[in-house]
């Protein structure tokens, strides 16, 4: 016990001998962010770094001239060095969110070695705390009952792929019973991936509360990969620990919704759903809103539920897959004639996409088309889409 | 098409527009670490930097005086600062591993922003890459089946616990099929969780390929979580966004042994597992490899398979269920008296628990109690742990 012993106070030492791999380190006691008292404090240690920012996305914009026009920047504060060479900032506790920030050391971006919980965006990773509130109450995990979530490899013979992933959401009691389910399809934007949702979208959580609370019904949810020239996220597939990016193959230029059916049918034959319109939703943000467009009405008949979260409407490349987005004013026709139970458009006011979706409802206004319309503030971000999910959740199969 | 592709240059001019979050970057086109003609490169954008270290788990170790006595610290190297404010270092490319690594900026370590490639240890994360080798082969994702890895949830009444998680590695081809499966549990070691086998451990690469070569049986793998005082990983059961320690309560004082049950009878009740001693496997490291000694001589009729790597054997704490670890020669003489198939124990002859294993292996041997033996160079590291799984998978069931 005493050599045991020994061994913890080398760690806290900061030192490798019993840490798990040689390279770990231990950043010793700092607290760093620090919730307390309606103030949120930042901390790094840093003695020997002359100057230290912080970033958050509560701080406010600066816009920056660049050769491609005005363009609005991230805040950032300076941090101020104490005695014991920890650079730190307090500010006032910002709105319940799900907040990021960074930190900026002597010009380098690096994230904060004292809060293990970040989040991937694309190539980029940023730290995250969550601010408690009516608006992001369902984005902590609360003591209620746990959907089961999944990495499932299915074939897609459409894209001529043997193998794929998505993810897949089981709700609680899934396992235990003999019930069938209905199915909501959940689509990432361009960069995104099948993890999308269940870490920047808080999916899982947002699920599991709305049901636990009887808002939502309890369903399965299925969050594939997006990107057709892709088996998974990547680093998950042979060769593709690459550097993610925002454009990939096969994402815009009709394929994946082409081979879209490979995915329902997996998912109808491995899962016990519910095989009808009423009981199959799509949604999507930014180009998972596109592909939810694009799909729903390429294929009719098969959902009751669309949901276009800051869609890219007009965004497609070309292709021989393009007849998917030729027409679709008479594939919309087709769609309307026996119109889907709630068909969903939301957008940030601030969306550099927002005209084209102002067209789109002109478009279906002009047809007589109905649909549920939510405009909310801000831009083409996540804080705009986890709000969507949880608002547009309850009103599904209902 | 026109405003599309501008908003493509903007993201590439590290803004933010269309960037899923505010505070996203991008690092451009900086390649690090990049593999290259029998070499690696490391790079990092630091034009304000003074002083710019690469650290690596294959860099010669240097040994520092602490107040503890000596301890071995990992290898550090100089980087170079180019014209352009790029900081590199290249370096023969180490022998096939997974090989882990981070770099200091003005003292301060941080990850490599043009890697998102990382895993964590306890509360430090780092970056890695593979080196491709035969000692290294089954640690990368090949083109083979894969298994479903879900995130369950389960209860445990002998913790009190309503509801705690373990991820369930169920093998390509169970969804499709009827037939039942032999089951491995494999645990982590102290400060670890249920992530920490299939992150650091490569458990999923290893077996897909295993049982995609022949090699091993299909089995379904259950990674429970090892803490007998958390629900799950730090940051996914309620208030849980703390800073994960090495040290846990309820990890070896005998509530984790004494609830077993409750996992098992989970896995028997919900997935199609072949409920006898010959279809039984556990294993663990460090702590791991200590639960895994003393679930197994408590439950002595439950495993013909028991692997102990680098086991922390005789490290118990104190409290009302040290009753698990009393009387260990009497339980073993039980054990062994209908002996298992396969007792294997794996250490690194650098390992600071070598002598702690080396007595225990004399008690066995004291008793006549036959087991398998494999002793390797390292520490108590997971380059060890990922060996020993890779070369004790093939021997189970069989």
């Amino acid at each position: 016990m005493k050599q045991f012993l020994s061994l913890v106070a080398v760690c806290i030492f900061s030192l490798s001998a019993w840490a798990q791999e040689t390279v770990a380190v231990n950043t010793g006691d700092l607290i760093s962010p620090e919730v307390k008292n309606q103030t949120v404090t930042f901390r790094l240690l840093a003695p020997e770094a002359r100057e230290v920012w912080v970033e958050t996305d509560f701080f406010e914009k600066s816009r920056q001239q660049t050769p491609l026009g005005e363009v609005e920047m991230a805040g950032r504060q300076r941090m101020e060095k104490g005695e014991n060479g920890v650079w730190s900032y307090t500010v006032a506790l910002p709105a319940p969110e799900l907040h990021t920030y960074c930190f900026y050391v002597d010009g380098v971006r690096m994230l904060d070695p004292s809060n293990v919980y970040m989040l991937r965006d694309i190539a980029t990773y940023m730290n995250y705390f969550l601010v408690d509130g009516a608006l992001s109450e369902n984005y902590f995990v609360r003591e209620v009952p746990h959907g089961t979530v999944a990495k499932v490899w299915y074939p897609s013979p459409s894209l001529g792929m043997e193998r794929r992933r998505m993810m897949v959401y089981t709700p609680a009691g899934y396992e235990e019973g003999t019930k069938r389910y209905p199915v909501l399809y959940l689509l990432h934007g361009a960069g995104g991936d099948e993890n999308a949702w269940s870490e920047l979208g808080r999916a899982v959580q947002i699920l599991d509360n709305l049901i636990a609370q009887g808002k939502a019904e309890p369903m399965i949810v299925v969050m594939p990969n997006g990107n057709g020239a892709q088996q998974a996220v990547p680093g998950e597939y042979p060769n593709s620990m690459y550097k993610p990016s925002f454009m990939n193959p096969k994402t815009m230029e009709g394929s994946y919704e082409k081979a879209f059916p490979d995915i329902m049918n997996f998912v109808e034959s491995h899962y016990r759903t519910i095989n009808d319109k009423a009981h199959r939703a799509i949604a999507g943000l930014s180009m998972g809103g596109f592909h939810s467009l694009y799909i729903s009405a390429n294929y009719p008949d098969k959902f009751d539920y669309v949901g276009l979260f800051s869609a890219a409407i007009n965004r497609e490349s070309k292709g021989e897959n393009t007849y998917i987005y030729k027409n679709l004013e008479e594939k919309l026709a087709t769609q309307f004639a026996a119109a889907p139970k709630l068909y969903f458009i939301a957008i940030g006011n601030a969306d550099f996409l927002y005209q084209d979706n102002v067209e789109f409802r002109q478009l279906l206004d002009r047809h007589g088309y109905k649909y549920e319309y939510a405009e909310t503030d801000g831009g083409h971000e996540w804080r705009n889409w986890r709000k969507y999910l949880n608002n547009w959740l309850p009103k599904l199969f209902k």
